[in-house]
């Protein structure tokens, strides 16, 4: 099938850049997207709103993955969507905030947990440990000035610089990615909203 | 040489993370790295310090290249440095103020444009086009919702829909890179405070 | 059974003020818990919290009833469900933005409708009516001057005068409620977070 | 006579809503306004406005009534109507402002001070225990995380966890009043102005 | 008599830094004083507070008399204290609030128009002209860049540059004015607070 | 020759007020601007703009001359230029951010730390001492409230209340030179841009 800005069951456009022909695509990012496609069981609209650029396409997945799926560090991939989901929310991105949320529901288990980071991350029922956590992602979202105490506040619950450096880069990229989801109007997928509610959907990644 | 954390004539490192040797980096790290020198007389510090994680190194710097690089697009190389300049003033970040301020300087030929445009981008002396690009970028940068007014605003000026991208990208890499800059506290060489500021200085690129 | 602060399945307490033992509770206060119960097949922890204050949950109680249960005026169910998701998200209220949420779903059946407006309200899948009514009640939320302008603009979508009292009304009488939950720290009951994201759940009220 | 909503001596309206004719009004109404009328010498506004809306004007009375009226607690009745005057300030309500301003100096005896907090409420002549209320009120009325620590700040000059209650719920209801105020643009008697500001006017209520 | 921090009826000095004894004093600002008091009936405080730096004091009270008492321009002495009231509201400062808002009751004669424009000055009983000015007025004290709408707005109420200027100017300089007082802790004399309530108080100044 | 609104290669007027003529000028004001021109070299543009309101412009400079020029206290020349960068850039006034931090790189021989000021000042290369007399100034430029607090944090870098009371008067002077400066749409000359920031241009002053 062809990849398209409209989606099934709705009006809107899934954004606001034209989505090329699978024909017309260079032939790795096909290869990418079917692969996506059948591990998720269906295509997120960021695959599709950012083909419209090919080489942004390469660079935008391929930082993606240097972040999201590297081995080392404390960050679970739970942890990982906690931070996506806190800062989306921040800049105010549907796209992010319900794929995010729905990937922390698979990965945590919690099905309510990304919900109330929405609300008030602050009053969220967070460990220590996450609360810290989501606290250095945070500043660094809102480009606060990073000082030694922030460090500090990070190693009390055992995050080491390398792991700063993690939580601030997945932040960073997603400071980037929000205002990039905001020029686009990138629309989530219908699917997400319901995604890891129930128990018997949970899948493991 | 090696690279590393201190910078000659300062106290203070370039920024809070290690700075590898050379000998430790990968060869095409190490390559990219003596090319930079080599073109520009100097390696600017984001080098030094990305390179303390080879990954993302490669990743940030392909980005870069996609966006910054590309043939297409009516946006100069002054431009899309005036746009880096704006945005990074807004979220305070030294390093990709003062360096792109210097090539600014350098692309546009107007040594007081930069400044001016740290202090108060409005009350600067641009152009309706300049004016209307940055309202644009400043718009992203803020993570605003954008609309369909604000491409109309950029058609007034002649910027299509592709530009609006393009602006709107570099805005949100940018938004990406001043975080980064801001958790590892990178500091600028001190070469590009003073770079293209009187007409000898002056070099095509 | 006893009423309590306790909640099963979380370590948390609903608030942090004692909710009295059934047996001490005045007959009035417990009958209308009783009568909710058996409505909504489980007792909002609203109701739990204030009965710590008989005469300002007679009062509390009463107010909200004028306001949410008359029957005239342009407002339907649904809509004063998302003016209170929209207001309360504002006010980063977890209690009023999950039940109401719940609430909002029940009567809309639009499963997705308010997890959208938490976001981002603009963005959110609202028809020109429904933005209208939420700029009206948002206004009333951030305690904005209103002007015969923002009258105008409800006219142009249908609603008079009478619906702009009945908007700011709820506005109003959530900004109370958020801010009471606030000090409580009143947590939601565990049901509203699934309620209506499903055909099935769907019931009339 | 009858009510209505122009006011003598000033050619603007004391709200945007009709004031209905008292003989139309329900009686238990009509009693209520006119008892309070004899006990302060002329009718506060807010009940010639709030009786455009009958079952809404006994559920906001008889709310007033519980929390403003109750004799429990060590909130005096100055404590009460400067809680009033700071947070109403905040939300910049004329109406609120001027007259609880009023009752403040006819309760307190202080002709000047609640000036002094409508300007700046931390540079008034407050006792440690008034600032300490002041704060927990304002931090309420920004709708703020309400936290322990709030709490062991008001333990510290003397309140109880239900004076806490006390203070939230007085800054709550004015946070609606407020913006009822607000979108009834609710104008405060001429009266109010100039009551308690001399020795002689003042009188125990 | 002599000058001192202390004022009689209060525990609070008139501010934080030592009035010079009238003695040490150098003549010229005794004169200056002496002739204030006697028209006024008392000295206010700034006057003592600035006698703690001579060379300040006459700087500052040839800058206000430049501005305040010059005969050109089309500002009345009730508009430029309205100016006054309106900015230090913003600024929230006591001393220039009380004292200014004072001087407009007597030059105005309107007993209550200063109270209305500290609380809300949007919704404050002004005409489309005072409005206008303090529009102007209020853009120069948040620093606002001034653009040519401004003037336009301005000159539809009958103000041209040169009063434009005039509004300017004494926002400007009350910008520096609530500062002053804000770091000296500067408190308005008690008798500010009841001066032109009440028409027999009523003086031409 | 003639003072005059255009500048020599700018299109751009140096403000939106008439320059008067030479001749049509005070002698007294003739005077100070050819003795400022001799010293400098040439004539800042607030001199010339200043000189439309000949009574404002002798306040204006025997204001700045008294706290600018005076002997005693701890602040050096380079200090005074340091506080001006830092609260005029707050406050986004072009013509104070660039004439003094030209000013600031003649006194202090450092070509970049006002560069580095103007983006953040948090992150510049300042001593202790430095930060802690900005962060007073800054205060006092936002309009906080000036608390003992304050005072000691001073104290702790050995600066006294004499010194606090020059860095506040610096601040709050600037306070008012910026939104003059605004409402003027005062321009930098060219000249600032460049002065000071290679070796040989360094003069004492």
């Amino acid at each position: 099938h062809a990849y398209s800005t409209k989606e099934e069951g709705s009006a809107r456009p899934i954004g606001r850049y034209p989505v090329p022909n699978k024909k017309d695509m260079p032939y790795d990012i096909v290869e990418l997207m079917e692969e996506v496609e059948m591990k998720t069981g269906f295509l997120p609209n960021v695959f599709k709103a950012m083909s419209h650029r090919p080489a942004e396409f390469r660079a935008f997945f391929a930082y993606y993955n240097a972040i999201m799926n590297k081995d080392t560090g404390r960050l679970s991939k739970a942890d990982k969507e906690l931070i996506i989901v806190a800062t989306s929310a921040v800049n105010r991105c549907p796209y992010c905030v319900v794929a995010h949320g729905a990937l922390h529901r698979i990965y945590s288990k919690q099905p309510a947990l990304a919900d109330q980071v929405v609300v008030n991350w602050k009053l969220a029922d967070l460990s220590g440990r996450e609360l810290a956590m989501l606290e250095f992602a945070l500043a660094v979202c809102r480009a606060d000035n990073i000082t030694e105490e922030h460090f500090q506040k990070l190693e009390a619950h055992g995050f080491d610089r390398e792991d700063a450096w993690d939580i601030g880069m997945i932040s960073a990229f997603f400071a980037m990615s929000n205002r990039i989801a905001h020029y686009i109007d990138l629309r989530p997928n219908a699917e997400f909203y319901t995604m890891g509610r129930t128990p018997r959907e949970e899948k493991e990644n």
